[in-house]
């Protein structure tokens, strides 16, 4: 049995975080994430905007009280002036507040890992961009599906050819949490994902279906040229798409279709992705990350397990432990703050590079993500019509 | 343990067959569902126009030379004077040729079951059902899955209300036989496929996009208002599309989506169908009939076997042995001839009611399949624009 | 896709049947098995010893009622007389008539189809081999498990050394419909089988645990050196083993587990056999047969499905249709019909050549299948100590 | 979506480690399981007896240099005096040295946390366990798929009477990473594993049977009362069993089996278990920890998935994550830290209470694992005769 492997070189990373107060979600997430690889300190933190929620989050979490603020452009500042600092921020407010606490952070030279979407509107993406650019800061963007080691394994696949020329994009995410109207009766989690003011003018869209994009669009290397899109509010009331239907082209002829689904009942959280190529095919589901299956035409199909010999490099280098010890979500989303920290030591020590070196998903992908949204809006005024990407 | 059934009251009904010569794949499987349950017997044939091969295949099946035919004009005049003729007659022919079989049967008098799509154009095939009601005949249809024992359980427990409301259907039909160009290298069962003059405009669509539209039609009880369709050829040269992906709208708001290809490297012959209504979802995958999911929202999922206590009647009526003891492709099909057989004595015995109160898949089925083909076309001319299903 | 494959040359064999009238189980498998592929035709049985229910079973199978008995040797010397008197006979009586029954056709100089298992009691299996070799007839025992396709595919693969030197088998047969004592109120076929009068001294041990048993040597060819078994009667006032452990050692230092149970609550008809080798190891599970699981050590587990290309030869001649397709319970039943119709016919051509090269397991099979409940007995007499097998 | 559940009040333990260094399996992992839930803080270590390794290692983990110790006993009598001194050890040498450093730490009362099995003597565990009375120190025993949600589903199911009265226990635990014999060319991890100086008597036994049997015990809330095992050496030359065979007898009258491999080509980490009551059964397997099955008699079996709503209590209490976020390995692992950690706060608050309210398997667990272990090896002595085990 193999070793599981251990801590990068060189001292752990401060790490602070914007939201994330108690009750939420993602916050405890990244924080997870941030812990599992001993690769970040929790050193400072605006938890909430509520000066008394903002303490109390702290304190469970015994942090220094005098790094707790309530302000986080206050916090930019003050951190950014600490011989101690943080080095990266961790961003986990609602998505209408990403583009805002993104540039405080950006502004004062402070390196950005932030959850998705990026931003609500393209144009605040495309800010976000220019600033990180002009500050020389690193951008993570928490598309924590890509930290799946089987999913690594998957893009190596297809980057060596093995499913031959892509054909067949099939990719969905099916989730039953809102199916039925939970924002009426005070589910924090859904009233802002449910409210445009807060979430943007994609519900579902952006809150999950970004994700199968971003996973479909990792695997396969490949952004669709059009796509035609049908969103719907299954939930009578609802002002926000809860179902998202779109139809994939792709430069090379190939097809695909995308399905997001927040009303789906009966699924948790059914994230899966297919691709098919003139030579094989490729099978993963999120709920079981720790298999992959490639299936060769006229051939027996193949279960590739996390962690086995014989795995492209990159699912080895993101991957734990010996097979058949699971690993899971906690374990992918850490994958992608042990990326960072890779980058942001390589940053440190001045081997910046060029972005496309970048292990983890940032501003470009981000980017791209907001075109599809974009593009699924336009489609969705046109009847379901097909919109163009941008190359 | 229970008895497995046996058979119905009554004698042996005297089976014909067009179609269905040596090497080829339908007919086979025709015969065995005929046999299956020792409701038929077959005694006259047309396997081949080709005198030779007629004869030969026809000695293989242990035919008597006298009820051998060349003709199927010839075999339906000859057999419906005799006392002893046929009671129904296979149709297993390319698709092209269907309407002007089932004609001549029809007009001889002679019930007609047939495999799938009905004719090649709407218009023949409205002209068939008006040839049935003009003779008095029985017509079915071989809509083959729908008769899984539980894709029958399926659609009771929607009947039933025990989805709620339908809001999501995802249907998909993947295979990869025709992932190459194997209709250049001799493959008889690809070359009539993927020839429009043999069958028809439709590729994959009717072949098996047919089946899948039917499935889900069959399941919900409800046909789709509107439908957007992007068909492609993806084995490049192929004149027929060969890949086919859909969106679907339903007049109560539901949405849906087909999927049907035969170029999906790596898939057999994946018929999957997933429904999913305001409390609960079902899941039923042809590759592994005995089982279906039934999620509801907040409970575990539950497996329900084929032949288990509980399950709705008509999945008991469909099924032939205890739970745990599989059932497969041939009993499906066999229970169609099954049906068909009940359907025939009862009408044989003055008994023939409402067509609406057939068991098996018919000319209406059948027509509204070829309105789906006719629609996905005009889709497809249009950009995969939106085309409406007549009521 | 292939043409499913269709009768063999010659005409039909004549059955004839003993057991099975209205309300059995096994006798209507038998005859569907029979009748699937086209190989016999029923023409004679004793389905009964009640002369009203034979007749009325008779009747609704559609049988001349002058070859309808109600005593199975009269049966036997009367179709042994008539020029178109039966090829084989079908037992499927109770166990404790298979030797009476079995002689008496035998005698007869009638080939014999039995069910298993063979006797119930070991000098009772080896007279009808003495019988069967007096008279020169085949015998055939349904051990219907060995006719799926893909168990010959996992016996071919051990024989041609893909698994290595063979380290490991895990065999286990578990259902649940005894689990409440239903021969208390009435079940018939629970009353016959929990009865020693009828079933014998072996109740679980002969019912399915003689399934499990022949499955492991089916497969690996390897029949246990010595054997440790600990039954029990699980269900309080039982008077036949409901449940049965063993430990298998085999000559080659090979070890090996079987377990049987018929009081497993929420197990359905689970026979599943696991192989390991020193290099690679194979699983197949009854309950979805269309699937073989081969994993050699450092590859991924790899999914072989019936029909596929590639698979060992003999899992293609026993295979109708192209994968994907799923064949089931009644099909392997068939499997072995259809294998004793090509011995039949041999025989009769006067190729019957060594009983080696017979294709259906049949008295030596049976006979080894009688010494290890025999020696399953006296280890559970001597509180589950090591008993020898005879080589 | 429910917010995953975050830090116990109070400070962070002080965890030191005796073991571990680089290069190793467990050692890395109690780091995981320690760091997860951000329960402890690593501060002081006794990495490996290599001064050098000892030293690099530490180093490596950003250990204070002044707290890196190459003697466990130097490190217990100095972190015992310091005033910020360890609160628990954590113990991860081969087993053999597991008594004498446990002792040390007991002795100058420090909190143990230890990994499995106990010692490689009943004796040995014995005395722990009165050196732990009398110092008054926790200790725990890293049975750490005990520390999976659903298997404390599982166990309250059963004590819940939802299964009925037990039958029947199927335990298995099978890897083939010993399946070559790799000790032979340098692998460190089978070398210890494999000579009986290192690993105690008991090879596969120890290592992993001690898991399989815990798990039965953990779940059923029964001990075998009486034991048959066939151990045995399957690869040529290894002098300690890698192949574990074994029946078992409980008062109550069920059965059960256990197998344990590590020679089984093609096993990753199978560990599965299998409980069948007189009303329903349950089954878990530990590559897929996410889902429980709980099938009832007659009704569709049930999918039980982590973090879903209406699971036991104490599912809900071991889970951080909603349903459909796969929690693995390190987070089952991590349970067992946390709850020590749990057991420790409330020590040190005087609560200790009575050791049967510890909500980690302890000293009791490993004795009887060691009596299991030691009537196991008796038993095979017996030629796998019935060994009784204590009360």
């Amino acid at each position: 049995m193999s070793a599981p492997r251990e801590a990068l070189a060189g001292r752990r990373l401060r790490l602070g975080m914007v939201g994330g107060g108690q009750g939420g979600f993602i916050g405890a997430i990244h924080r997870y994430a941030a812990r599992l690889d001993d690769e970040y300190e929790l050193v400072a933190a605006a938890l909430s905007s509520d000066a008394e929620r903002a303490l109390e989050s702290g304190r469970a979490l015994r942090l220094d009280p005098q790094r707790l603020y309530t302000d986080f452009r206050d916090m930019a500042s003050r951190e950014a002036a600490r011989p101690d600092g943080i080095d990266v921020v961790s961003i986990v407010v609602p998505n209408h507040l990403h583009h805002a606490v993104a540039s405080a952070f950006l502004e004062a030279g402070i390196h950005v890992m932030c959850d998705k979407p990026l931003t609500t509107t393209l144009k605040d993406g495309l800010r976000l961009r220019e600033l990180a650019e002009r500050h020389d800061c690193l951008f993570g963007l928490t598309h924590n599906y890509s930290g799946y080691p089987l999913v690594r394994a998957a893009r190596e696949l297809v980057e060596a050819g093995e499913l031959g020329e892509i054909r067949i994009v099939q990719v969905e995410y099916a989730q039953d949490w809102l199916a039925r109207p939970i924002e009426d009766s005070g589910d924090r989690q859904a009233a802002w994902r449910t409210d445009p003011a807060l979430a943007g003018p994609a519900g579902c869209l952006g809150d999950i279906g970004s994700h199968a994009a971003h996973l479909a669009e990792y695997v396969t290397g490949m952004t669709p040229s059009e796509i035609s899109a049908d969103l719907s509010s299954l939930v009578a009331g609802r002002r926000l798409d809860d179902h998202v239907q779109m139809q994939l082209r792709y430069a090379n002829g190939a097809r695909g279709m995308l399905w997001a689904s927040q009303v789906a009942s009966g699924e948790e959280n059914g994230l899966r992705l297919r691709v098919y190529g003139a030579r094989a095919s490729l099978r993963w589901q999120q709920e079981t990350p720790n298999e992959l299956w490639l299936s060769v035409q006229g051939e027996p199909a193949r279960r590739l397990t996390r962690g086995m010999r014989g795995l492209p490099a990159a699912a080895g280098a993101a991957s734990r432990l010996p097979p058949g010890h699971p690993e899971g979500f906690i374990e992918a989303f850490a994958q992608l703050y042990r990326d960072f920290a890779h980058d942001v030591r390589a940053h440190q020590a001045g081997q910046a590079g060029l972005a496309g070196a970048r292990r983890v998903p940032g501003l470009d992908a981000g980017i791209r993500g907001l075109q599809l949204i974009s593009a699924a809006l336009a489609s969705q005024r046109a009847n379901a019509g097909w919109v163009a990407l941008p190359r």
